[in-house]
């Protein structure tokens, strides 16, 4: 058995398959709150997991929003947001900001979040969530049902619990959560780091 | 206490934050491995984590991709593909395949896996990955280091062993995969449903 099948399934084959029209079933894909300001008003929330990681250098981020949603009017008219991370401790909220509209509610009062400031843009960041990323929008892509705002990171805040003395980002103990056809999921056990299958020790080998 | 913080963190307050420069940290992200074909030669297999859902409808979704890849010059060639999602028991050839070039390797003979026809794209599936989505590229966007393939979902493969026979899909069943921070991550403790912060019954409330 070779290094680079030791790994596989047990014995039985490639699993037979079924035929499923086209659908969103990519996953696990992320599930953030988004904070957003307009020109006028109150600060809002909206739960995306419509989003991922675009380019590296520069770094750039993309979120889908509906044009129907009050957050699609306040990103479109400042151009800025603040991607946050929610831990497992914010999954209640996080839902929650999924499902009602802040042309109905102020969402950080309804939830009990709370809104600080950033440091690059004028939208707030939910201080909660162990990760914030702040993001300014270079393109707004309209798709069909939702508008991919593609955005520059211009800046993060960091818990500092999550920093050890060497400025090491320990990400596991940020308590993440996982978005996968329609289940909210914890983060379980790590696998390994990004090479592992070419280093000679693997620390995490399963 | 109202029912919208009943499940925030333990007191303190919300965390002390640091700043750090602007990074891809967002996450978890989907890793997956993207299955290519160009116009000649053997398919290819690329692993990303730089992918994401774009659009409910139509369904879309993006992956990101440097130019100095041999299958990004694949993708342009048929402007089609397959993103595979890994379970756990495909993170050793997931990791490999983003470590190693199709240039120098088939990664299909390296891994052991097995191409198997796709029902829309020339683009092979992976066989062994419980689900399969097939794409087609609508537009190709450079962004800097990375090219963004925006594409429309034309179908998709389902294992037979995760759907139940009311045909509903186990997606827990899968053993899906998430990176963050350079660490891959297996799927943790299901937290609940899209929705289940405004149910009266919460079946797996926290």
């Amino acid at each position: 058995m070779t290094k680079s099948t030791k790994h596989s399934a047990p014995a039985g084959g490639p699993p037979e398959k079924l035929s499923w029209p086209a659908g969103t079933l990519l996953g696990p894909v992320p599930v953030v709150m988004i904070s957003c300001q307009g020109h006028e008003g109150p600060p809002n929330i909206i739960t995306v997991a419509w989003a991922g990681t675009l380019c590296s250098n520069p770094p750039m981020l993309g979120i889908s929003v509906t044009p129907a949603r009050h957050s699609h009017k306040l990103i479109s008219e400042t151009r800025e947001f603040v991607v946050n991370m929610p831990s497992r401790y914010e999954a209640f909220a996080t839902d929650l900001c999924g499902v009602i509209s802040g042309r109905d509610h102020d969402k950080f009062a309804r939830t009990g979040l709370t809104a600080a400031p950033a440091e690059h843009v004028r939208a707030p960041i939910i201080a909660e969530c162990p990760l914030n990323i702040e993001c300014r929008v270079s393109q707004a892509l309209p798709l069909g049902s939702h508008t991919l705002f593609i955005a520059e990171i211009v800046g993060i805040q960091v818990s500092k619990r999550l920093i050890s003395t060497e400025n090491h980002l320990s990400i596991e103990k940020a308590g993440l959560i996982a978005f996968a056809h329609g289940t909210y999921f914890e983060l379980g056990k790590a696998i390994g780091t990004f090479g592992f299958s070419v280093k000679k020790d693997e620390p995490r080998k399963r």
